[in-house]
């Protein structure tokens, strides 16, 4: 069994109600650095990068369905615009309709038009933040391959914006190629998302069994919290 | 070459300023019929159906980006909210900047969200509609298979909402499997349109050389008009 369809597993156990997000991995950092993208605008990279991470997404979609979930694809680039890198407007109701019938929306980190520099990229964790507040969740979980925000060789218990200035550099990317930003961008998307009274967590997804613990709420990471 | 090749090839050496929406073909109405949509909400019937249209719209983007157009790809399900069948919302300003940058996007029938009835189709024609009134389409062009709106063994120069009941039954489908309407689907929308001062064509884009005339503005098949 590869990741894709472990993931998918402890996923498809957990409770309803459930929004999956997934970021762009190897299959959308690689060309988005390729084409020069965000920055660039290049309507061959900006189609190649889409058709990668909605390659991924479909690899994902069939994998939840394989272990008994009943997951719908929404990407980004059809239901959102940017402006200067940031969500602008954000088409939602479609992924809210798909909660309530009991549907399991599973979205992606993509590219997506941008009012004022042509195109972007908007990561996974950038969809956390904004749908987490726009749809009022109760759990927030960003799993990674770390065991949470890693200070000094182990995982913080727990973090707040005041103590990120102190952590400084040691802060660095979650994965070999990220062109969005790695621990330290997911850190700052959910610190966002604190501010605005919502907690969430960090922690390892790739340890079998913390997925379902994390959705249930247990603190098996790092707690961002206001 | 392919009809979808040479579909491509014409759509690409026309105009700029360009929205392409095709329709879910023998990829959508065959699943869409055989797990009972629309009216039965089937979570796997839908997920099953989008991924047979979404696949039909990669096999479009990839033909048009190799015909040299800079296509991207728009799903319906991700951008749009029905109500008893009919567009309730639609998140349409991807689609807009995308036009506003020199990209073409390209739409398709699908599957979509429904507030009253759980889950819907959406066909191409009622995208042809709707998006030719919100973004104040300058041409409508609508491909078949026939020459027109066929009426006792001939293509209608012309065709008002008046005339609709004295052509009745004579009005079949377009295609042989077509659980949104076939031809007196599209006139209907189409006569919708009209009824908001906008104009379109109904031509056979079989036809080698009509997309490029049609897509000027010429009328090579039969007015659908106020």
């Amino acid at each position: 069994m590869n990741e894709i369809e472990r993931v998918a597993r402890e996923i498809a156990q957990s409770p309803e109600d459930l929004i999956f997000i997934h970021g762009a991995g190897s299959y959308g950092h690689a060309p988005a650095k390729k084409y020069g993208l965000p920055g660039k605008f290049d309507p061959i990279g900006l189609r190649n990068t889409h058709a990668c991470v909605a390659k991924l997404n479909s690899l994902v979609v069939d994998a939840l369905a394989k272990a008994g979930a009943n997951p719908m694809p929404v990407h980004p680039l059809s239901s959102m615009i940017l402006q200067s890198g940031r969500i602008k407007d954000f088409f939602v109701e479609p992924i809210a309709e798909m909660v309530k019938r009991g549907l399991m929306p599973v979205l992606h980190g993509d590219v997506a038009l941008d009012i004022s520099q042509g195109a972007g990229i908007v990561s996974g964790d950038q969809l956390v933040s904004y749908l987490a507040r726009a749809l009022n969740a109760g759990v927030i979980a960003v799993g990674t391959d770390k065991d949470g925000v890693i200070f000094e060789g182990a995982p913080l218990k727990e973090i707040t914006r005041e103590r990120l200035p102190e952590l400084g550099s040691a802060l660095g990317g979650s994965t070999a190629v990220d062109v969005t930003g790695g621990m330290k961008g997911k850190l700052l998307e959910l610190l966002e998302l604190a501010d605005t009274g919502s907690n969430s967590i960090i922690f390892n997804a790739s340890k079998e069994g913390l997925i379902a613990r994390a959705l249930k709420g247990e603190l098996v990471g790092t707690l961002v919290r206001t």
